[in-house]
């Protein structure tokens, strides 16, 4: 299963430790990670991930897998600058936001539009007339935000998995 | 000049009649109106427009041009899905938001990292950390929301206005 | 109606000639020009249809609208590099490729696949296995070029047209 | 390192044939495969690699994972149609056509129209003027075709090769 993490490029180091825990509760559960495989909350997300032998996804803007950071595994080139979020966001069967910037913003406007989970550690809290909308569920430590994220994933897809003959789930 | 309309393709009464306002404001200031085309909001939006004579265009998440709504003249098919919003969001000088769910929180999100001026009017407002971002312009009324998009778009181009062979303004 | 012209941003004199008056032909019959909005084939077609009061749309690249040539009504910016040749296509009824390098073939290729018509004026021939592949419709003139698109989008449309409130034709 | 594969969904058993050999020489030489995850070639590449124990990325036109064939470990959802064969093209250091349709065509183009190499077995060969292009680096084994790719790929790149941290060549 992959599952995608979004997150500013500029990050504190509290939200990058919480980032680089996130990539390891997804590891050690055997889930893959999505991002845009560049710096940040991203980098640590997947710097995370390969300390407990995940694999790592970038689904990067650029055209050259260099860009990617030293932790990125499968270096897609999209090409399409921005318009990659909704490619990062529709890859996952869910996504765990680390706090965020605008980029962020769009990202969890995208998957919520398709009824992707999203799953909020210190990020945005869309309001609408006066009213927190309550699409994203919040978490506050990063063992709670991948947790529920699965349980979302498992309400919505009843429980489906499929294993590939490589044995990785998909 | 263009200026990008966005909001929800289901809207009740008000948001339509704002809407209709907003798109009949712009054409009688010679702006053209870029929307996906749809109905809800972006249907009221050319709707307005046409009715001063304005030109509209519609950027569509599908490959058939008879999805547009009647009153666009100009459908451009992405063939994208959610993903033409990216392109919505880049073909316009400002953005305005008018009402809108998550389709509409991607798109503002797009708008305010890439730097382009967003007018909302009865629309989300993002909060971050307790505290409401302020990358939204407010307006309450439709000729105050086009007033302050044109004079964002002014502020950041330094009064940059290019005239066509045609007198159309870009 | 919408028809889009591809080309190489190199082109000869012979090309350029060609691409201008296959958009005065185009603008002749109240047919709108869809394409890169760039330079070569792409700029002299719009210069040709707006010599005849034409409508041109420039499906750019990148994301500033002053990349477009001068003689660009609407500018579309879609930030996805190469990726916007598949929009290029998609927005038009027919396809008309003037000359053209390996995007024009990329092109070409999209429209194919999606079986949109396509006229070619000194472009290429895709063979495969010895054969030439008759999907593309070869003209000698520009004139020839025009009048055998519009037929192909008769046939293949049922003669369907549609007249908006404004007058123009989609 | 990534090879991106492409070609018809509709391929005879010959090409099949082909496209499993490609997909298992690959693998052997420790090289991921990109592909649009699909079925006809795209599936028996996919095959063929993983019988060699290799890695297999599906950039897919859809939104859903399950839509790709039973051998892709890794399946992206582009949810943008053919516009993903930008994506496709792109994410590959090389790309090795097997015969293939229109589509195959269009990316084709995108990739020599960015400059990556081309290997084509029984695929098209482009003619402008009366010439056939010379962009496609022609093989005719499986083994030559990867061969011929690795080659183009080191000719162009100096040699560069990035290791990760978890062993995976880039």
């Amino acid at each position: 299963m992959i599952v995608s993490v979004i997150g500013a490029s500029n990050a504190n180091p509290e939200l990058v430790d919480l980032a680089e825990q996130v990539g390891r509760e997804l590891a050690r559960r055997g889930v893959a990670v999505a991002c845009d495989g560049l710096s940040g909350v991203t980098e640590a997300v997947c710097r995370g991930a390969k300390s407990e032998g995940g694999t790592t996804i970038g689904i990067q803007p650029g055209s050259d897998p260099k860009d990617a950071n030293r932790w990125v595994d499968i270096p897609i080139c999209t090409g399409m600058g921005y318009a990659r979020n909704a490619i990062v966001v529709k890859t996952g069967r869910a996504v765990i936001a680390v706090g965020g910037a605008y980029g962020t913003l769009s990202e969890i406007g995208h998957a919520l539009a398709e009824g992707t989970p999203v799953v909020g550690l210190k990020t945005w809290a869309p309001v609408r007339e006066g009213r927190t909308d309550e699409g994203i569920i919040v978490a506050k430590t990063a063992k709670e935000a991948v947790e529920r994220a699965l349980a979302a994933v498992a309400r919505r897809d009843g429980g489906w998995q499929q294993r590939l003959p490589s044995g990785n789930p998909r």
